[in-house]
């Protein structure tokens, strides 16, 4: 398995599909950079999801989210956009992304997206 | 943009217009004036809403809560004031303001106002 | 204004009775007697409602308070009085009365009462 | 009134029966022993209730509960034991008694037993 | 009683199996191994269950959890695996099981399986 | 014993002179009046103190407290004074007394007045 | 070793008697009789000390606690008198018993004794 | 007495000159500007002193405090500004102030005065 | 490096000898068998020491407390030898290690032991 | 005035350089990489100073924090690094940085180095 950042998400087979169960992963090191200024922004995700047929690969995850370090990324579109790549790796039946955001001008600011399997 | 403080709110397209999700912007620096004795008030805001077309341009939001600095409101008016202000930039699909307000005369005052497009 | 302890509640307008928001007032410092021993109780009070013409006002609300100082009050009886004389003092569309008593006996007591326009 | 352990629960009249409202009371101080190995067990209870006619008494439900201090009870059973002479005694429209015990075993037990008048 | 590990799920019968009551048992004392690499893993684990006609046996689940301990199992495959073995033991009419597993690769997770009896 | 207020404080002999040990009563539970404006005033009083030849009896702290309920007293000079009457009656080793009153012109005041024995 | 309630504390040899280091043993369920009222009584008690040749076995220190249960003991009396036995059952370098008991008259009594190796 | 802002800071005699005790006065309110920027700063003020021959009139304060909303100051230099003026104005044996500043470019300043009367 | 649990403590070169300076590491994950029943014991262990010319590698740190995973050892002993070990290991200016066991009995036990380079 | 990552501190004239003061700077969004692995490791880093002549530029202590993003460094190394820089720049009579890093490999590490004008 790779250990550099990657734009790629692993999965693995859920092993109970026939059983709606849910798996929550926060991670406190996500961080990005504002597409205006340059500078680096940082965010808290929780991500909440129900599987399906496939549950994603922690150490995946992690490599996923680093590879946002050092690019430029708007904070409603970012977190809209880890959500669509999640859902895009491992059709869950329900997913939930919480971004919450460092302080910028004195405003704390956080995100949340919802996927429902239709 | 402007540095200087204005009742103007900026806003910018929905980067996911499609999907309906949340955005919270906390700002623990409101203050403006008593307009029975000039005092000054103190509220800490938390305002969560669901983006239609447009969102609040988080600076904008900053200068917009800045010019109530020097202006009189009574509690309940100005937190439907600012609901009614940010509705009519942005024209979300639901927004929601709480207004957590200092003591005064022993008493703590929270004030929730709520705005669903119709 | 008085600056005395009274039964009588002072009311101004609802600045926008044209929608339905939540007004929350927390006061820590009420204090009557116990109607058997004579002995000072304490509450922490939060009061939540909906007004629908009329707001409660702030000042009026603490002296109100004050005015049970000296007065023998049961826990359950006091509780739904206060919530009684607010009702019939403002007519919100909905009122919540919590009463948070200190430790009696090793026992920590907190009534709530609830009030509903028809 | 008895300054003993008891199992008689006394009662007083509702001061507002028209009216559904709660009463919670919380009491850290329960205590009884286990059947099994005769040592003492230690749990915070509390009680929420929605008296009908009758509201039960602090002191006397002091008393009451102080009477299985020297008594052998299971977990479960005496969760459910005490709702039911509770009820018997106030006939409520709802009691919600948790009972959350010391940990025991390095396992943190809370049991949760709920009463609604059909 | 044994006092060894085991996978026998010892039960006793429900003192009140004519109502509908919640028990909850916390152990933060979980770890088994990873299947990949071996190394210990760590959780802490919340179940809560309505019981039907058995209770589960406070030392017998503490000794069943024991048994974990040198085995190598996946979060997500452990979590449903004692859910089941809890559920076939003591035929509950709801059980929900929380882990929720220390920090690994800067990632936080927790996993919630539910059963309901159909 | 006397059940009413009253600025006679009781003690009773010390079980242990032979060592210095520390006394700490927390009473949240004080309450007075501003002599300017006669309105109520509270605080939470935290009395700490090394006993020498006697200790106070607390159901007279109780009622010592009680008794300034409706008297009129600056905070400074109502904490100089309790720690002074406390000092008198007991004669302790040291004693520590601090008066933590809430909210007022929205500053929130502590005062800590301490005597040694010399 | 006995399971019964016991005024007698076993000790075992301090496995590092060449090196001062600290123990502490935080017991939230020690409960006794108030000697006027005969009322139960509830404390936390933590004890903090240095020990020399011997340590205070930790199941044998349970029982001792446990023999207090049904006897009358005033506050300051029984901190000290625990203190009292323990030294002399471990002759420890220093102790210090922190009593902290339940509020009683709306007041929550800390009690703290100290003991130091001459 | 005046309730417009203002930089006279009012005092009392202190009513128990023969004695060292401390008095702490914390202020949630503060705001000036930056004058840099002309942006408003905000801090939690926290004030701690041992007065001489005079108190500080605590109405005085808050308006002292209001008297630099529309002021551009430097973090470091308005807080010692405060302590100087009060300093000056009551003469204590000991006084601290400590200003903790809200987030700005994602840090958080706590600044700490202290003057010791020579 | 080994990735297998291990006595062997790896240290590295101090990058500052020239300076005091403290590292504290803090594992959650402790766990070890009771000597005299088998049973797993839990504990956090928090590590603060001032090294002198060399540091204790971090996952090496790690593999070192796994290795107590499936040995005997009383709560006092093992904290005095984990130390020893480390001492042995790096020759650090000072050390602490504070080990803070899960209940038994009842009973929360936290042990804290020091070294001091002489 | 920069906008761009800088090992460049600016400073400013100490406003008060008669008088030592404490000033707290606290930075939860501190990153760089690991030097062995190149994953990103993340830290909040919490700055004390007494100032002597110079203070540090707030926006400037930003910058030269970010210029560590894209840098490797050992925790031990890095901590002492950024005192020893921030040390040469303002030449501070007291200055104490901590470094709170992130669990790794199950382990919470803190790092606090501290410079003393000679």
């Amino acid at each position: 398995m790779s250990t550099q950042p990657s734009k790629e998400i692993e999965i693995f087979p859920n092993p109970e599909p026939g059983r709606d169960y849910e798996i929550q992963m926060t991670c406190p090191e996500f961080t990005c950079l504002c597409p205006k200024t340059g500078q680096p922004d940082f965010a808290i995700l929780t991500l909440t999801y129900v599987p399906d047929q496939s549950c994603i690969e922690l150490k995946s995850f992690k490599l996923y989210l680093w590879s946002f370090r050092n690019e430029g990324h708007f904070h409603e579109a970012v977190t809209n956009r880890i959500l669509d790549d999640l859902v895009k790796a491992c059709r869950p039946r329900f997913m939930k992304l919480v971004a919450d955001f460092y302080v910028r001008g004195g405003i704390h600011t956080i995100i949340t997206v919802t996927h429902q399997q239709s």
